[in-house]
């Protein structure tokens, strides 16, 4: 029989003994723990724990987690390193972040199969064709939005799609369709130091103001306009020489590498989300 | 005769001609050109310059440039390393920004001379006396402000002081302090990445959206709050595990650097300020 | 009965179970696990974890943990909070870590007692007065060296010294006083970017090669110069700007700040040496 | 008649009036100084100038910088926005500077010409496909090295080469070859923060010396093996659960990032050599 890597992701209202019954219930199973990393935030009262671990049989292991699980009320997820998850990008013109994402797919940094590109135009089909990524064009008026977002959300289901990337895609999406995707299930990235220069065109923004560093955020996407939980962020110097031009150039490397770096996080499941903010396992 | 230092800012309307009549005027009274720094905005057809020159007669000097700026229409300043600002520093409690002050003070780091520390307690009285920095005690109630104040700008005016430094002075000054001080002669380090967590208690604001990295800003003191030029910023990264304390102690460190930075950019006369924003010839 | 804070840090072959074990052994004494972070060495095959946990009863703890420790061979040791660390500071002229040091100790952000100052030359007295901390004027000629150091070796053991912080002292220890201190017993601050400029005026190095940044690095001290342990290093940009007076002020904050980080982890004891290498948990 | 942008770089012994002959010779051509940015090494006595200016006459005008330059005894060059520099890229085998080169070539970043990506193995050929870049597989043998940088120089030279990029190429090139392209004829990317951990597998010669910081540092080649002068460097922090591998994803980021800007920065004509050293007008 051969070993199975996988990922236990737990949070729980704190209380003691929760660290000793999981690794209990994971030893009596015969797992190995590689890696465990553990948070308890004080002054919530909570207690979130990621443990990597290494075993043979899967049959039962559920159950058992499951009986420590129910006595400490836990919420809980178990990730097998054979499953590996299927990410849709989504994207408009701009092909930084999709290249970006492309090219490390490609080297092995991200752990998941690339499903599908879908954008509202059809500029980027030669990248993912380069790619071998299918690519769907699915162009959106005022008056199409809720048919076309009901036709991707059909598409993504049916082709089994956990993650959504939103790689500089320009539209908004409707507060159903984020429904649909779940708390976890979309994340975006924004190209402003949140909760600096919300909305749109931050750079320019940024240039008015006159600050010396510029940013980038990785988020879950919620209902709220960039309100949700942050998982990454990045940041780079900048002076009264940078035009809005090279506001944009210097952001776009920002995006890339923070919206590649949260995306990454996400699949090694290392995120927890609690109370619109993340725990980030690094 | 003996060479001095000196260091010329301009800005004006951009023009053709102005750096070689700048170049000529000092070169035909026998400066000799260290450096120069220059920056045209496009945008605004702005023209910035910053020249460092040895000269040997200061006399006549004025003139040759005045010439010049009268041409141009320039805005300009000669400050002479012979020179050396008076500065005031504004304190409350906190003493870290006060400490990092006064011992770069000492090294050599900031050409000035400490004409006093001023702060509404006497907590810190012992430090200002250890760096041999003569220390006013002005408290402030809702009554007396106005005459604090006004004692206060006296004191500062017979003191020669021209440059003062508010080194996490927990009161907020009343517009006309503000204005009597000028538009480049007040300091102030705001804990946060401006615009983010404007206002009171930005690394509580900081923990509560759970964002991945805090800041710090230095700017210059307008009516508005947290809304003058800014001068400098600096960033560090955070994470789930920093409480509130944590990023306390982290801004610390960053309030230190970034306020010391603008200060002396400042005293180095590297700054200038238009349209809200700052040059900064680094 | 009051809860006690500790913190127990262990090291050993990696082996199934190991984690599980710790835990059952923590749990069944009646503590509760705060933070636990581990780390497993693949290529090394070893096991690292810090576990910090609360604890109503020490008597019988040690052995619990001993039996644990027997079964898998392990190196550890628990701290408790309750115990505050020792420390002696070296210093010669340079001020700028010294002061920064007691700052920080000051400021609650280094959990130890300052037992003494101690230095080859007597400049730095006044400072060590300022803070209340006994100061020993400890001259270093070649005829002396042995003596002075066998002396300073028993007034570190009279005062319970368990640290010793080189904060820019600029003597070189003998292979016997560092063997008397322990592997984990100094640390010290080498003023670049090892293993870049190894030995003597390594920003006179850095200047010469042109680097683009300069930085500092933290050490366990050992029998080879600037080989041991490395705790953490920091790095700042730098120009041609920059002369080497320029590298020495961007290089003070670079130390200060990243002697700080190393001294406080140590005495969190979040720091781990194997292999000439650190593991640190942060 | 419409205007032409251009660079003037300029380097020579400092004198008095270097600023000002070449100001008031550009002005007298009627060219309008948009950026000037100046240097003064005051311990190597030497003076070096970068001017940007508008001009719409071209006739003329080296002739009258060339009487500045005799006067002053300067070296010197002008470089015309509307001349395009040709580049050519060498790989092996990884791709990730070759793409992220082609990617920002195509975004507008890099001002210049790709004349050719060539290569000593075949794989990258799809990629130079996918950008419309012409592509050379000229594979390498010991006995044939000698010959295929002869036809390699050729082809440079047929093609009007400038400037030639190691985007992770993987031969050494000879003397000859080297000396053929010029003192800052190639840029390559070498991956460890040099001086550090000169020579081969940098990443893993960081790992066995548990550094927290990795680097990369562009450079002009020269005879000397990573002895050229240094044009740009980065960083990103590591810890002890970094594994070789991580470090090796880590540091393609950091090559990629830092290459650009060498590359960028050289077309730009920002960058200076004296002295084994760089000049980086930034």
């Amino acid at each position: 029989m051969t070993e199975q890597l996988a990922t236990l992701l737990v949070s729980c209202a704190d209380r003691k003994g929760i660290v000793a019954s999981l690794a209990q219930a994971l030893y009596g199973h015969g797992a190995n723990i590689l890696d465990a990393d553990q948070h308890t935030d004080a002054e919530a009262g909570m207690f979130f724990q990621r443990i990597r671990f290494a075993v043979e049989r899967r049959d039962g292991l559920d159950a058992a987690i499951g009986e420590v699980a129910a006595k400490f009320d836990m919420t809980w997820r178990i990730a097998y390193a054979t499953h590996r998850a299927r990410l849709a990008i989504f994207v408009s013109k701009y092909d930084h972040c999709l290249y970006d994402l492309l090219l490390r797919h490609r080297a092995g940094e991200l752990p998941c199969d690339l499903a599908m590109v879908i954008s509202n135009h059809a500029d980027l089909a030669p990248v993912a064709a380069h790619f071998d990524v299918p690519f769907h064009h699915a162009p959106i008026t005022k008056d199409t939005r809720a048919a076309v977002e009901a036709e991707t959300l059909r598409r993504l289901d049916d082709a089994g799609v956990e993650l959504v990337v939103l790689a500089r895609y320009m539209q908004i999406l409707s507060p159903g369709f984020v429904a649909a995707r779940g708390p976890a299930g979309i994340i975006n990235i924004h190209h402003s130091f949140l909760p600096a220069f919300v909305g749109a065109s931050p750079y320019h923004q940024a240039y008015e103001r006159g600050v010396k560093l510029i940013g980038a955020t990785a988020h879950y996407v919620t209902d709220e306009l960039d309100e949700g939980p942050i998982i990454e962020q990045g940041v780079v110097r900048c002076s009264h020489r940078d035009a809005v031009g090279d506001l944009i150039r210097k952001g776009r490397d920002l995006e890339k590498v923070t919206l590649a770096a949260a995306v990454r996080w996400h699949l090694e499941h290392r995120v927890l989300v609690y109370a619109g903010k993340t725990v980030v396992f690094d």
